[in-house]
């Protein structure tokens, strides 16, 4: 171990900056080496060359599992931990410390240019997941990078930014999930957003860094800075940044801060012990020799992209497929698998398998058409043509519709949620000679399917799958395993109905993230607007039954509840169950009609059923009040719905808590109502009350709508009514209320 | 003329809060009596006691105008001025020195419970009128008090809810009518809100009081408080608040203030100097004797009235009536007429006519059933049987739907847009009967439509319209007069369409203004949503043509625009003309698609034609820049749309601007692409780019994919990409940069 007051204020400095782009500083005195770490997050991305951040795409090969917003769709924590111990063995082999990533931003918009990277529009799933994942690697020996801290939910101008968010929407929604991985699953450590939040970059944000991450949060692990985030090295260290990535050559802007007392040293000392602590930690890793299992791994990967494909449409039974129906394959998808996005997380992956692929090793024998081209040329008479034509011989066509990879990537935001125009065309053109279309869907981020969906019978959301993605799809559409897949986003029927539309990306250099607590469902659902397809939706190939809700109130804030679940259906499957509060009382804060708090999934044979129990703790059914600057539990009714999706609940069940007991402090600008609300307050304002009315004059307004108005007055305001006089009862009450406090 | 320097402290402190509710301070010892104010805005509302603010409905007669919900409608300042005039006589005769109002709160949401004294979703409406009805009032050498200022856009916690809104919509959006009404009409008087603004009561707001109003807007006025706003006299005092109303004895504290350091002095002064002032200003009205023309002022309340009423729907040419036809009225609004609303602005009529005292009038025979009672009791099947029963015997049917007293008041806001179920049963039940229903709406504020209107072939808006309402309708009805009035406001189909739905109206003390600068027709025309009515929207007995748009451009942000507006119907007839201005080119702000900046009603007879010109100056192209903290035009292409309607643009016309020249400064924080679109600072760049490359190193990226990164990527974190010597560079290039900015 290295003691810190051994290193000079100069090794303290450097060891706050990495060696290169993808190195870690050592103590090269101590014999502790500077270890790598590599972007990921769905499979390890270890740079060939290791100098500058250039050359993207030019990594040593692994696996490519599904990026996150495939596998979210999986809502299956312990699927994620079984790929997070597969990520952590690559990155022993390889000697990779951390691995950058998972990236938990919400997804704020459909538009935002990294949504694939991404795993959900609410926090809850967002958190679990990513925990699962985190734990998995961990348990490796390796550190992860918990990113990007905080509400990076655009690309537009994302490295300058200041997203403009209330305390409230930034608790409940933008950090709710870090929040939940930080006391769960102890990342090594995070890296900090390259935005500004109100106003201050997340590189400098001691508020973000310090306050909430480390003295509320109780984080122990370092803070690292995105790829260029830092401007002020000094100011960095100060809010609490551990190490500046890439390194800019300012180690000397620490040392001079310091000299020039515009620093403490010892602050300087914690972030450099930090960075100590860290390369300790990765060590025993990084002297092991590995060699991860190649097919193994392929084959979590595929487990993994089986269990994030969310089938939406299955008119007329046409899935599963049955093996003797002659199917024609259309979409060059099919052939040239859309599997993960662009940009730092992009994997150069250890297999590949596309559907085609696929199929041949089922000895599938197909027709094949591409059907169009994944470039932006216009559409191909003849391509259409050739689709039509194999779409006329078969029992079944299976048609690849998707994003090519330009349309999404780090870096830029989409302009729309459409798929190309061609792709469409094509559709169109065959369901005319062939009504059974079954089709899938690749891509990043959510595609409107409102105007072309009436065209094919079946829908299967294929998200990016990584690279055994082709083998999953085959195992799902013909049935070898259920759709367990559900949707951690909705899918609106028009980008517009977003309701950070008017805002997003915003321009000057803010955003306003006006909509609030208000994203996703919470929005959809609150206003009871028609969506393509709800959150947490996903059909399966058998069917549940949802009911026998129960609940019991263990404490004035928490509940455990439960409900049963069974399957109805004739063939082994697995339901989603899904927990969501409802605040049923009267709030003294706006609240969405209600917000996922537990879910569970669940594997049921024909027939079988189980009880699934959640115990919800007092974040269930708080909110965070600014008025108190802290959660809030209220006293009052809540309901627990049992539900298969947001909009599909199977079963409900009432309680009431009394709620965390804070309670308003009476003062000048509480109402009358407040006043006459508070036992203690009441009495005292009444007795003054009637004192005020001994010479004869008039305190309580006669007529019906005055007295109404009354109620909404402020103590101070009081003489508005009461005349004059109003001043001597204003300090009478405050003074006996105060008196009575202090007896 | 009373000197400041004459008084005492003690005198000058008690001149900034009232004698008692409805007075001013006077100077005895000058002789200056302290003058009566009362409340308006459409009609003079005189307590007739005058201590305690209570006995809201207990005032002397006076001509009651139609409220700022109806007048809005007529887009006619001219008009708006001659109700001016007319409640200024009537202030001379009572001896009232000002009339508290207009109220130009901007309707955020229907559901705000004073939307009935408000004019508009949309600023330049909500000031031009107004503006002419305050030099109207004015004009006869008495005060009106522009309110509520600002941001009182809600009832529910009114006296103390922090309105969080940015600054771009305050000034775009909240202040701006204030704004244009005080640089134009001057207002003797302003009346601050109850409420906070971004947590600062506006009775104690600098920024408002004084750096925006006195010094940015050049305001001369007093400014007063809403009655029971002021929670700290001297804190008042300091912000530039003239006058507490009404006084709550706390003129001791503005002393001790003073004495103790606190508050200075000439800050006081200044203060009490307003209220000389505004009682030299009065003085010469207070002191003539007039008595003013009931009934011509009745009449003025009869052509505003016509001008208010909205003909949404003709289906078939339901309307005008024809003398001969038999009619049928139903509704208890013909007899009970519901023409203001409740609350401080609660008028006691000079006189008053039904609709079916108008119909009498004019000697018009009909049958008449109540159909449904206004209070909140079931429906009765009896009532619904005689309007059934009154329908089936008639030609067609006026049938009055509204909103009861009880409906819409100061104090609280509306959770519902809708009108009664009854009154919706009972028309039900009427045009099954008989097709031919017209029906009549009086409301404050927007009702829906959309569930019931297809039970209507006509269906006239007809809002609040004051005392001589029912003749009115009746003219319009008949078609004695041409339908002018225009929507001020959108009809929305849903009332969760509104922007702030999910914000409204807030909680723990605050509202979001979330949605911004997108309120009214800005997000809906913006949002491209469906909706009942558009805003500006309004149908004529005639026929209307606008076309030949032209545009000069006059400097670098302004133009003059006409169009030719021509009769094409076979009656004489009123369209407004709307000019919207849309920015046509890539703003670096976020905008409306358009907005509106000016307008004309003009005249025409059948066949004839008029060209109507505007002056675009440059705040009918800005937009507010939080970059520069100042309004901005940018250089570029602008459209200017002329319309009957927001969504009904009938000509259009193209014009190029310069732009007022504002500039981004290159800084360390101006992005790759920044620097290479600035001439200088792209030389300065791409000679220290050749420079770094001399020795080897590589600067510029070679793929596609890292060369749109590097675009984007700041100066300051350049060494991100090209590694630790962008140190070097970026200093260098800053360098370069301010020494040739200095040369």
């Amino acid at each position: 171990m290295v003691n810190i007051n051994e290193l000079t204020l100069e090794e303290k400095a450097t060891l706050t900056s990495g060696a290169d782009a993808w190195h870690l500083t050592g103590v090269e005195s101590k014999g502790i080496p500077g270890y790598m770490i590599t972007d990921g997050p769905h499979g390890l991305r270890k740079m060939k060359q290791s100098t500058g951040a250039s050359g993207l795409y030019d990594a040593v090969p692994s696996t490519c599992f599904p990026p996150a917003a495939g596998l979210a769709n999986s809502w299956n924590p312990e699927l994620a931990r079984e790929v997070g111990v597969a990520m952590g063995e690559e990155c022993v082999q390889e000697k990779v410390a951390v691995i950058l990533g998972p990236g938990v931003n919400i997804k704020r918009n459909p538009l935002g240019g990294r949504c694939f990277e991404y795993w959900s529009e609410d926090p809850v799933l967002a958190g679990r997941l990513p925990a699962a994942l985190i734990e998995g690697v961990q348990s490796q020996g390796v550190g992860t990078s918990l990113k990007h801290f905080a509400a990076n939910n655009q690309e537009t101008d994302r490295m300058r930014v200041s997203a403009r968010i209330t305390e409230r929407a930034l608790r409940e929604i933008y950090l709710a999930a870090f929040e939940y991985i930080v006391k769960h699953a102890k990342p090594w450590t995070m890296m900090c957003s390259y935005n500004q939040i109100n106003g201050v970059f997340s590189s400098e944000n001691q508020w973000l860094l310090t306050t909430v991450l480390r003295d509320e949060w109780g984080y122990d692990g370092i803070v690292m800075s995105d790829w260029g985030a830092v401007h002020d090295r000094a100011a960095s260290v100060a809010a609490g940044l551990n190490l500046e990535m890439p390194p800019s050559n300012t180690d000397d802007d620490v040392v001079i801060a310091i000299r020039e007392g515009r620093l403490d040293e010892r602050q300087l000392d914690r972030m450099a012990q930090g960075m100590l602590d860290l390369l300790e930690k990765t060590r025993p890793a990084m002297e092991r020799d590995y060699t991860f299992d190649v097919a193994a791994h392929h084959e979590i990967a595929r487990r993994a992209a089986r269990e994030s494909i969310v089938l939406l449409k299955n008119d007329c039974g046409i899935l599963p497929l049955a093996k003797d129906e002659k199917i024609a394959v259309i979409g060059e998808f099919a052939r040239t698998p859309r599997y993960q996005g662009g940009g730092s997380s992009h994997i150069n992956p250890t297999r590949m398998v596309s559907f085609l692929d696929a199929l041949a090793e089922r000895g599938v024998v197909t027709d094949f058409a591409p059907g169009f081209t994944l470039d932006d040329a216009k559409q191909d008479g003849a391509l259409t043509g050739e689709a039509v034509a194999v779409a006329q011989n078969a029992d079944k066509v299976v048609m690849f519709l998707g994003l090519p990879d330009s349309a999404e990537s780090e870096g830029y935001d989409r302009t729309d949620i459409d798929l190309p125009a061609k792709q469409i065309e094509v559709l169109h053109a065959v369901s005319v000679v062939n009504p059974n279309v079954v089709v899938v869907l690749s891509n990043g981020a959510v595609v409107s399917v409102r105007d072309w969906q009436s065209d094919a019978k079946g829908l299967l959301e294929a998200w990016l799958l990584g690279q055994a993605g082709g083998e999953a799809i085959a195992d799902v559409l013909y049935g070898d395993v259920d759709a367990t897949g559900r949707l951690s986003e909705t899918i609106p029927l028009d980008i517009e109905d977003n309701p950070s539309m008017v805002n997003f990306p915003g321009g000057e250099g803010y955003v306003d993230y006006g909509e609030g607590i208000f994203v996703g469902y919470r929005y959809y659902d609150s206003r009871d607007l028609e969506v393509a397809y709800p959150f947490g939706y996903g059909l399966s190939y058998t069917a549940f039954e949802i009911g026998d809700a129960k609940a019991t109130v263990t404490g004035p804030t928490s509940a455990t509840v439960s409900a049963v679940v069974t399957n109805i259906g004739d063939r082994e499957g697995s339901q989603v169950v899904q927990v969501y509060v409802a605040p049923n009382h009267d709030s003294s804060a706006v609240r969405p009609c209600h917000e996922l708090k537990a879910f569970a999934k669940v594997d049921l044979k024909p027939g079988e059923s189980k009880t699934v129990e959640f115990d919800l703790d007092d974040r269930a059914f708080a909110y965070w009040s600014e008025r108190y600057e802290d959660w809030h539990v209220e006293a009052g009714d809540y309901t627990i719905e049992f539900a298969s999706s947001s909009r599909d609940v199977n079963d409900t069940v009432f309680i009431t808590l009394d709620g965390d007991g804070k309670a308003l402090h009476l003062t000048d600008m509480s109402t009358v109502k407040e006043w006459l609300d508070d036992p203690l307050g009441s009495a005292i304002f009444k007795a003054r009350a009637t004192e005020f009315e001994q010479d004869g004059s008039t305190f309580w307004p006669e007529d019906e709508v005055n007295a109404m108005f009354f109620l909404t007055v402020p103590l101070n305001s009081i003489t508005t009514f009461v005349g004059p006089k109003g001043r001597w009862f204003k300090e009478s009450v405050l003074a006996d209320y105060k008196a009575a406090l202090i007896r």
